[in-house]
């Protein structure tokens, strides 16, 4: 937790929160703060300060807020995902939220486990509690968007062209001829595939929406490694 | 498991494996796999080929054998990283072997918990369980060389700059003014430190040794999200 991250319901002034529960056990355990410490703050969908301890007892501590930067950018990325499965999920949406990714679509695929649509993982308050860790470890107030498309046709037809227009648009297979490009300053649309890849018909049909089939090399990566794998490279960064 | 690896222990004639445990598992229960089928193997430590199942018993496999192409080319790539928790450094391994990097130095570091130097995953067999798992991801045959420096000023004052030497040799710091280079042909040297950072006082030592600090934009990132998106931003892909 890089970041002690508020909700609206913290607040008990205008410029003072209450916390208690994971929060202030975090203050007091890991961070060993004491009265008068100034902590980084950051309100969630908001702007980024500090918290100075004004009071800490048992069971919660109150801090006293200035709110001055802006969040860091956003990554300008769109990540459209095969859903993986559920435990491997968590990581990644965790770590896609650390990157800085704010659009977030999970399509189906024939290589999907249709079990993989049940989980609980996929209940909103889920999706949140790894969004969190992924703000609180990036230093971001500014949670993604998760959006669900279980039909892989109509969303691929109807919806995903617009998405990949004026972008740059990239379906990562490791079969492509061409390789990921590098260091873009555009925006940029990432469709990326299931365990085992996406199925010839769906390449095709991702490449008639205007997405690239590009490489990362020969070696097939896991949904965990390849992600950061793409975006870090992806990523404009000067 | 995109490959059946095999063990010199396996063959029970020049040409001719029998498997039993978890590639047998994995075969008859993941692959579905029946007699005459063919299945992409490989030689640890040698080449790729295919394994015609030539006889399918209740609890082993035999395969005939004929390794004829070469595993793809190694990541150039040495990375020196500080040593994470256990659990993080698992994942971590597999996916350092499946993006084919071959040496990988674990390194103290002033905010490296003491207890992680006495985890059973540092164990050799622990170790190498992690990496056949990552080569069998990444279709690969080549272990890559672990080795543990539990002594941070003497390995960086009297052995990495040797290491550093004639590569491009940078350690990853979020706070570094330049941005991580992309797509590079040319051999790299990484240095990626634990949650926290590296101390000032190792940053400094680090250049010493050669480094330079180079920043992958304003988010601190998990070392399990960090390291393969350093290495898929650096590796030379055409």
């Amino acid at each position: 937790m890089n970041l002690i991250l508020l909700h609206k319901e913290d607040f008990v002034d205008t410029d003072r929160v209450r916390l208690n529960g994971r929060r202030f056990t975090h203050i007091r355990d890991v961070l060993s703060a004491e009265q008068e410490q100034v902590l980084q703050v950051g309100m969630l969908g908001g702007k980024l300060g500090t918290g100075r301890i004004s009071a800490l007892a048992q069971d919660t501590v109150e801090l006293t807020i200035l709110l001055q930067h802006d969040p860091p950018p956003p990554l300008s990325a769109t990540v459209i995902m095969a859903l993986p499965r559920p435990k491997v999920f968590r990581r990644v949406l965790q770590g896609l939220t650390a990157m800085g990714v704010k659009r977030i679509i999970l399509l189906n695929s024939w290589r999907v486990d249709k079990s993989y649509w049940h989980s609980p993982t996929l209940n909103p308050e889920n999706l949140q509690e790894q969004m969190l860790l992924g703000l609180e470890q990036a230093r971001d107030t500014r949670l993604p968007k998760v959006e669900i498309q279980q039909l892989f046709k109509p969303f691929v037809e109807d919806i995903l062209p617009s998405i990949a227009k004026g972008t740059c648009a990239l379906v990562a297979h490791p079969h492509a001829v061409q390789a990921c490009p590098a260091n873009l300053y555009e925006a940029v649309t990432l469709a990326i595939g299931p365990e085992g890849g996406f199925t010839p018909y769906e390449i095709e049909k991702l490449e008639e929406a205007g997405l690239s089939p590009v490489h990362l090399g020969p070696r097939p990566l896991r949904v965990e490694t390849a992600v950061p794998a793409l975006l870090g490279r992806l990523q404009g960064c000067s």
